[in-house]
């Protein structure tokens, strides 16, 4: 459970994250970076009410989500990086993507654990 | 019934125009609409999704957000006219925004209609 | 500046938590309920973008915007009330919503010292 | 390109269609039902916004949304079907979902096309 509120904070950290530093990159001309963190933004904000609606629960659609969501992350992460020592919102972004990542990969294993083997 | 559906079809429209939008301004340097296009994108895509959830109507709610909405549509189009000539997502943008405040302006005077004197 | 990041940390514990009322809402066949809690985490959620998009600042969208959000928390605040003695997650969503509303009180406060006389 | 239209309206439809069924369910009591048409909803309205964002294309990331995003419109399409009789807002989200995946499966096939051989 503690587990899981861990990652929702980290969800919710980098969503917020991610919209500050799109908003900055347009500002810019950053127009990948923007993008890419307006993405990550979207995708971390449904993973995180995925995680909210216990009720609708499904295993298969849920691990799908969370391995997109950690790919996405990921991407922002790398991109964000290539800036990250010019521009402090991409160095701050880039982090929350990294710290959304490990939550995520932890929640994961202990899925994975949950799972019946098949 | 259908004067509903219409202005749900504009503020889709609008959205989806929104987010373009501001995804080549972000390219371009232009901060100020991409901020104010990804802001109008999101009200309008909650604007939508309240008008859809028939449930939780409340009139109070419903007439405030759809002010709003009217409101940031009304400055959003105003921000992307500013470029419409050298920029054709702008145009486009400001267009889309236009007809979802004359979808939400028809909706809102059936409402009042509807509504007791008070 | 702690005022807005206050603001923006109530909205979205209000959202989480008007998620999860919405969720076990629908379980138990509270329609209105479940609705309201459905729109209201829509609202927080974009108030929150649009306060985080700081290039994008518009007084008269954002004030408009926050008077709406302050409606939706507090007629979601009011539903949840009537069942807050016997849902738990009812209560803890009025309690956030009361938060919310609170939190955008005071910011809004500070944005009309802000601006100028008219 | 007008794969790519098509595939957006059929992901704003499914998504219009989820919100419905979800608002209906929740006062039929049927909990599981409305928590994977709120779930559907949010993952299909983040699909359309990532294919709207041209400029962060990342083809990696979007062809596992898009598989993330078949996936949870098949499960909401089964869960939808079993109550497909009897509530005609189940029928039609089932309907929409889908749509939303024979259009994902065309433009996925298509993507695969322009992928170079790893």
């Amino acid at each position: 459970m503690s587990m899981m509120q861990e990652c929702m904070e980290a969800l919710s950290a980098c969503m917020q994250a991610c919209i500050m530093c799109a908003d900055a990159d347009a500002g810019e001309g950053m127009g990948r970076c923007a993008a890419m963190c307006a993405n990550c933004a979207d995708v971390c904000d449904t993973m995180m009410r995925m995680m909210l609606r216990t009720t609708g629960y499904d295993t298969q659609v849920m691990m799908s989500m969370m391995e997109t969501c950690v790919k996405m992350c990921r991407a922002c992460s790398a991109e964000c990086n290539m800036h990250a020592e010019m521009s402090e919102h991409c160095r701050m972004c880039a982090m929350a993507c990294d710290q959304a990542v490990m939550a995520m990969e932890k929640m994961m294993g202990a899925m994975k654990e949950m799972m019946p083997a098949s």
